[in-house]
């Protein structure tokens, strides 16, 4: 249980059985983040199907076990993604959300599209503009590397600054239709900024000068 | 590990979140079949996806441990599988096929239409052909119920049928590509029986006498 105040610490999981991307990070109640821990795992897909979902399995159940997280935030899968990848992505999900569910570690989902609006204030951001945002967002020295970690934790951030800091709606039951959640704020479709992406970027710009 | 000359026991699981079935099967070396367990899990779609998964995960775990399976079998998906529910399908698949790679228990995926060749000699054979075929083989006084649980029944037979009775090319490691192993006997595409299954006939034949 998370005390009143204390800081969330989400585990963020970018599923993918090449490359799965793992983060921990703890948000605090005035939103700033600090990067726990990040991995990207995955094998070749020469690997038969048990090994390759047994690194998954064994990463995110170690990180689950070090460092007990709040909360798990998962890349939303739709079954429109469909790309060759797609069963084994699903595949890969399914054992991290299942991992999560053993220890009763509440499972929130969110689409690539909210996680670039909450962290850029524009659902069709790059990946240049996802590194740079969570490298400032964190205060990282250098781009969190692999390339592949600045999802992971840019999901991180986006459940915490979603609602995930008030413990609203973590757990959702679909996956397969296109509910969307009108608990939460979010940025809009033309890329405007949420009441708490100004916070945090006039938190920022008081604390960089 | 199994003594040579004993019976095969291979767990079959025909995933997913609403009807997950699963069958555990002893296949004898002259291919006779003997039903171990059956049954059908799952949860609303009204559930969180964690304790859906979780649903299978219990499931799958109880059932591994309880019969200590040589392999697993399960149903192979296909990205072109464009139905609503082929992601919470995969995640379950996810589940299962973690669970044996935790054992080491060999994992291997057949088609629909594999199985439906190997058990009814015919790769478009219907639910009531597959229902009827399987009640047959396990010597079933009447045919098994819930109707899933036949699907699952019919993938444990198929599994040792193609091959996994000799040990070979149990794991597969692409889940997403169409190939296809020329390893093992199958029936043709025309509906016409494989070898093994025109010796299971005849043996049936001979032994309702």
């Amino acid at each position: 249980m998370r005390e009143p105040g204390s800081p969330l610490r989400v585990i963020a999981v970018d599923p993918g059985l090449t490359r799965c991307g793992l983060a921990v990070v703890d948000i605090a109640q005035n939103r700033s983040a600090t990067l726990v821990d990040v991995k990207v795992v995955g094998s070749a897909n020469t690997e038969t199907i048990g090994n390759r979902l047994a690194v998954i399995d064994q990463a995110v159940e170690s990180m689950l076990d070090q460092y007990a997280p709040h909360h798990m935030a998962v890349e939303r899968m739709f079954a429109q993604n469909n790309t060759p990848t797609v069963i084994g992505t699903a595949q890969a999900s399914g054992v991290v959300i299942a991992a999560a569910a053993r220890r009763s570690v509440p499972v929130a989902l969110h689409t690539p599209s909210e996680v670039k609006a909450a962290v850029t204030g524009n659902g069709n951001a790059d990946k240049n503009q996802i590194t740079s945002m969570v490298t400032r967002i964190l205060r990282l020295a250098e781009p969190p590397r692999p390339a592949d970690a600045a999802d992971a934790i840019a999901l991180a951030v986006a459940h915490a600054w979603r609602g995930g800091l008030y413990g609203r709606g973590l757990d959702t039951g679909k996956l397969t239709s296109r509910r969307t959640s009108s608990k939460f704020p979010t940025a809009n479709k033309t890329g405007s900024l949420t009441p708490a992406q100004q916070a945090w970027l006039a938190a920022e710009k008081r604390g960089s000068r």
